[in-house]
């Protein structure tokens, strides 16, 4: 199977699953669960499943045992989408080509829904079924994503990134906000995927090293992306993230450097999961499909 | 030990452990920690704590396993506080005689302070220390407290509290409100304490069912306290529910009817607490002391 179709499978089998994992469509709140799955169902590419799983089977993973975990991540990634998205916070009015949550219902049903989504990912993470030697692990599953999504990761990022808009050029303040918004999960969900697998603790190191550095190179695409993007590829206004004054790539070193430094990333970061086993080679084309992606 | 000396006992052994389980005064993000801090440490009663502790004593519990856990429920019930007083719900600018968050702070930092000390609740249940056979029941912890806490329980109660102000006085809603709001917590609490003494599955229920009712006392008194209390003993605008359109017993039944209500279920549920083993004395005063509570 090539790339583009395993995506479109991997999609696929996400979409399903969270369609039912989530609360059915008309249950009381239905409002509320409206809203959720308006945020869920929004044209996500599912990049964070696509790396639980595809880790999970690069770590020695046999079976669909990481189908909810990594739905779990998905759940928290649309959470924080909402909320980033709040009047109060980034003020977006359009993501990926569709009014934000608040513009679609309203201010405090966004703010709830995503309420509802963070506390359904560690519901679903918590509950999913598996063999019940997994029990330890299912544990540590839960801290290792709450401390990816708390106070000193995703969450803690998006405070220093409030904090740093309009601020001087600053590489390495630049670093730890990436680092923490949107590598902390995207990390975790290569090391998740690597935990459940049984890796031990030095593989599940690895696996989230790699996954950090695979997470720098989507930002970097992603500040890219606000700069050459279109509102049509990118189903948001382009130049939003420059005009706010936000720290990124391209404002702390330039286009031309920005550009470099992505060449010199996604090939280091393909050399090394071709270097893994198993299957080593599609999270290679995950590396590359990050890198090349217009969206 | 009396009540009033067991309460005071108590508050502190969990402020301790909160002190002790969050990100230390400083730690990055610090304006982001400073803010968790404040809301959980805003002179809570400590309440769900207490109730987990005392049920889970009282369900046979013999060592000090459930205090963190204890402190992962007043964790996700003090974000519900910071959430519900933004501008875009309830809008409240005083809570227990301090501004709120998002007036001490800002809003952005509210809804993300908000964010990660219910990040944190779920960090805290999934990694506190326990004999290795907990494990299961530590995943079965995370499912309870995500049930009472998500979109079919506490958040679910929130958006109907919304949804309903304003509207028709009607007995079945505000119950349902009420059950969700406050009640699923507040039950959540005391069942959890029974899961985590290793109590049987229709214990567990029983336990939860008492919680279940003690929370309609604990809502009943509040919303008569937002009729007959001052601003000095509550903290805050005393009338405010009322003045806002909000479903309240006292709406619904009018004051003496709410408060005949109260005395039946607060000797009912005395009664009850009483036919328990072991600390059912101390449910018992805990009934009294919600039942009494003039804050």
């Amino acid at each position: 199977m090539d790339l583009a179709a395993l995506l479109a499978s991997e999609r696929r089998a996400v979409d399903a699953a969270l369609d039912r994992l989530l609360p059915p469509v008309g249950a009381w709140p239905a409002r509320l669960h409206e809203a959720m799955r308006y945020a869920v169902f929004g044209g996500g590419k599912r990049v964070r499943p696509l790396l639980v799983r595809t880790a999970y089977r690069a770590a020695g993973g046999r079976d669909e045992a990481a189908l909810e975990p990594a739905c779990a991540v998905e759940l928290i990634h649309t959470y924080s989408l909402v909320h980033d998205d709040l009047p109060a916070m980034d003020d977006d009015t359009l993501r990926r080509g569709r009014p934000t949550v608040h513009v679609a219902f309203d201010e405090a049903l966004a703010i709830l829904a995503g309420d509802a989504l963070l506390t359904e990912g560690f519901a679903v993470l918590a509950r999913y079924p598996e063999p019940a030697s997994f029990a330890a692990r299912r544990a540590e599953a839960c801290r290792l994503l709450a401390a990816a999504a708390g106070s000193s990761g995703m969450v803690g990022g998006q405070v220093e990134d409030i904090e740093a808009t309009g601020a001087a050029p600053d590489a390495a303040r630049l670093e730890r906000v990436h680092r923490a918004k949107t590598g902390a999960l995207l990390a975790a969900s290569v090391e998740l995927g690597a935990l459940l697998a049984g890796a031990d603790a030095g593989r599940r190191a690895a696996f989230g090293e790699f996954g950090h550095r695979l997470g720098l190179l989507f930002q970097i695409v992603d500040d890219i992306l606000d700069v050459t993007g279109t509102a049509r590829s990118l189903g948001k206004s382009p130049g939003k993230d420059a005009a706010a004054g936000k720290l990124t790539y391209p404002a702390v070193f330039g286009l031309e450097t920005t550009r470099a430094k992505l060449a010199d990333l996604a090939a280091s970061l393909d050399a090394e999961a071709r270097g893994l086993e198993g299957e080593g080679s599609v999270l290679a084309g995950l590396v590359d499909y990050v890198a090349r992606r217009d969206r």
